[in-house]
């Protein structure tokens, strides 16, 4: 990992292989010369249209390709979508990973599960700390977020100093003591960054995001209000400061706490062990114990805040989970915003609860949750402290990155020293210079059961379609020389019409092939392909007409 | 029409056909002894797991059964979700329609198209008007919404006076100048109301909701602040008041109007022909002839606030419209909320309006939309003013009825008199008492193309099951006796995995399939069923091992 000397004149050409023009998937390379290292890699989850997919990934050709000169992976926090796409990542590009205490204490459980844990170099580095990838000498810079142990990273090459903050907010109270370290920022402005690259996730929003321990007096209240009945508090498992206010309330309200969900069970038990987590002894109890105690005496964390399928809330909320149930004036918090896309999810298991006769607290009832990410104030006192010669807004929609883009402009920057880049687009940067030139190989790789990239557009589109109007399978036997019918036509249907009410339309539709068929044999046809299409155009009419309907239609022969 | 002989102490039943724990399908039906009358008749739009499905409308089943009772339908006012299944419902069910002259001129334009325009028996009313529809007489009163000429009912039985707000808001400062009809709600209040069903879409909401009125001013100031380009403004059609406003500011501002999007053509035609809009002369253009005026002297109002993708905005926003294209610098305002579940169609949109170089005002960004639903203050006006003996919350999902029934408790209201009811579930109403006993049936009635109720639950499970893993169909001819191989297996799959790179698990599961098949030759087995069962289980487990996903498998049998 020893530097290599560096090519006389040699460009820092950056570019996202994630984290642009998305919520996710946050992953960034730098490469100077003879180097190249990664900012985060993480993973997100499938959009709408990607039908069965389970999660999706970066596209890391540039970076097997150029495998020989990539010197580490650099985490700026433990969350999935800067560490998720690790375990797979790391099985074609395996380098080493540098990250905090928790951050990696996060991603070996993600590695044990993938079998990956042997094979993974990883190296834990403190804030402060700085560490030589080639020529880039890389600094960790504590911040706040909604994880505990988020760095930023200032990375210093020989033309110039980079910042790229990560996820960040200003939190003045944070949970474990420890302000977002701006005189550090500063002290790097005033020596002079060259680049700054900044969190755009809130910049459309005004003012300046609350502190953690607003949601910790809330919670307060609440278990105040609360004196007889059991609490459940949802939250994300990676929210260990979240989880820590829970855990003080229940002791100061002299309530023992149970965990339930997988992944809340692996972060608190990560968490305790690392020490980022303190729970007072004989506090947390298993959930098997709970009947041993009465509600009042109660608290239980839990994973769900999202709504997904499988988590415990949900479970719960539909009398499907086998440790607990809802009961009448259970007080359940649900102390997180629904992510875009999970909104109608969360209010289905909102829903549930409430019919079971449980207090439900949600949205903006209550001040119960606040964000990860800094709003506009803190971003310009971002690029206030850092006085950025360029500026390339990172991690959102292009409609945050454009806001973000806004709030620069108003500050001054000039804006040809702006960038708003793409995925895979190359920013070649030197001292005085700053230009978008060429682009490497970036998108996005679908994740499905094992398959990593095996699910492309084609099959997408053909799940769409099937998922729209479901399916007719036509099959005919026929025979190899003249092309007479042996048998069939047959049709099967699936995911297309209720049969049973359909049965005349069926029947219809298989009088309808037949003709078509028929007709074929008169005129002697025999090449299959032709018949095939026949077959297709036939029924398609057929159907389009009778139902305002387009099937995937699968016309098949067999020759005997 | 005329009312029949009150059978001795008939009871009050009323039923909600849609519009409880849903937002949509609103339509509630109330019966006493011999007469029927139904309360709106709406649509709702497709849940996410209901795929390839068009719309849906309410299960009427029972009105069928009992059609000689029923009277008529009487329309609140004209949005979708309470006239929308209007069209497919009149082919069962056809019984006189009354409206407002603006709702009714709506469900004409639908009528029209669905060539039902002549079978149907339309009668206009005005508010403070009243009409028998057997022993009901049903006032109409006029209140405000998101749409002109919205009235609120008050149904005077027998048994005593139902008041069904409709949807609805307290607005002070309305467009047409006309506040709801809050003198009469008090009247009626005086006079004793039996049962309120009253509007609990934003119960969650504290505070009141702001005037339309408030709108008008943001879009002067925005006028006023864009001097020099070209304005667009997306808003729902059926908003007349939000196109009013518009169209107040173009004139103000010396530009002129063009109209895209064919339910806004539709809309802004119907309104003006019913005088609900007024445009002043020479102001309205035709979007043709757009090209002969400067960008400061042109406002285009359009479809697509949800990003619905064939809508105007959307097409502009792809570079798909054929007569608009995004410039720089336009000024295109997003005068809607996102419904929940289109949100990330809208940020799709507004991402390319951005990258174009369009300047978009949405969201929170400044008051450019309030919402048309009565929150807190104004429901507990309502229910100040009424005073109901009974209190059934409508209109919502159970979080928001839930919210409507704790402000009606917080208020005094007997707990004992307010009913969350279940769709189809019967609350039977005396002048002293009311209790839910029995049902009917009620449900979702799913129109995809042509089909209405043709879709159930079997065929969307098999969509589903399609759309996640796509499909594999294993064909293969047997000899009709002897049960032995003719021709094949063959195997097609559609939406399952790129085929090209997975060509060897093809040929691999092709082999595990034959094998198994002559492992049933070898057996003398002739059971198609038998057959088609090993195939399937063989296919299953060897993909699962593999891939570890599970297709849909479509085994057929030809025999020869």
């Amino acid at each position: 990992m020893a530097g290599r000397k560096p090519k006389p004149k040699a460009k820092l050409k950056i570019a996202a292989l994630g984290g642009l023009e998305e919520i996710g998937k946050n992953m960034t390379m730098l490469e100077y010369g003879n180097d190249i290292m990664v900012i985060d890699c993480g993973l997100a989850f499938p959009e709408d249209d990607m039908l069965g997919i389970d999660l999706v990934i970066p596209d890391v050709t540039y970076l097997i390709k150029n495998i020989d000169k990539v010197r580490g992976i650099v985490l700026t926090h433990g969350h999935e979508d800067h560490i998720g796409a690790l375990p797979y990542i790391l099985k074609q590009l395996n380098v080493p990973v540098f990250g905090t205490l928790l951050t990696l204490g996060l991603l070996e459980n993600k590695l044990r599960e993938h079998k990956m844990l042997d094979k993974t170099v990883l190296h834990t580095v403190v804030p402060r700390e700085r560490v030589n990838l080639g020529q880039f000498n890389v600094e960790f810079i504590h911040t706040n977020h909604s994880i505990a142990d988020s760095v930023a990273l200032a990375i210093h090459t020989p033309i110039g100093t980079v910042v790229h903050t990560g996820d960040f907010k200003v939190d003045y109270t944070p949970i474990d003591g420890e302000i977002i370290d701006l005189q550090r920022f500063g002290e790097l402005g005033k020596e002079g960054v060259l680049l700054l690259m900044s969190d755009s996730t809130n910049a459309e929003r005004k003012g300046f995001t609350m502190s953690e321990k607003n949601v910790g007096k809330v919670f307060e209240k609440i278990f105040e209000d609360t004196p007889k009945n059991r609490i459940m508090v949802a939250t994300f498992s990676s929210n260990i400061h979240r989880i820590q206010q829970v855990v003080n309330a229940a002791y100061m309200y002299g309530r023992k706490v149970a965990i339930i969900g997988r992944s809340m069970v692996n972060a608190v038990k990560t968490a305790s062990e690392l020490e980022y987590l303190a729970i007072p002894p004989r506090t947390l109890i298993d959930i098997g114990e709970i009947k041993n105690y009465k509600d009042e005496q109660l608290v239980i964390i839990t994973t769900g805040s999202q709504g997904e399928t499988m988590s415990a809330l949900t479970r719960i909320a539909m009398n499907e989970h086998k440790q607990v149930n809802v009961k009448p004036e259970d007080k359940i918090i649900i102390s997180a915003s629904a992510i875009p896309g999970n909104e109608k999810n969360v209010t289905r298991v909102i829903n549930e609860l409430l019919k079971k006769g449980a207090n439900v607290i949600y949205g903006d009832m209550e001040e119960i949750h606040v964000s990860g990410h800094a709003r506009q104030e803190e971003l310009k006192l971002m690029l206030a402290l850092t006085k950025p010669k360029f500026f390339m807004p990172v991690h959102g929609e292009f409609m945050h990155l454009s806001c973000h883009k806004d709030l620069a402009l108003s500050m001054g920057l000039d804006k040809n020293n702006i960038f708003i880049m793409k995925l895979g687009e190359v920013l070649e940067v030197t001292r005085n210079e700053a230009k978008v030139n060429g682009t490497v190989p970036a998108g996005r790789v679908m994740v499905d059961g094992l398959g990593v990239g095996d699910v492309g557009n084609i099959v997408l589109r053909d799940r769409k379609h099937l998922s729209q109007d479901g399916l007719m399978v036509v099959v005919v036997t026929l025979d190899r020389e003249s092309g007479t019918i042996v048998a069939g036509p047959d049709i099967i249907s699936r995911g297309f019409v209720y049969v049973r009410v359909a049965e005349d339309l069926m029947d219809e539709a298989k009088k309808v092939v037949l003709e078509a068929l028929l007709d074929c044999e008169e005129k002697n046809i025999t090449s299959w392909n032709y018949i095939k299409g026949v077959i297709k155009d036939t029924l398609k009419n057929f159907l389009w007409q009778k139902t305002k309907r387009s099937p995937m239609i699968l016309p098949i022969i067999m020759d005997v």
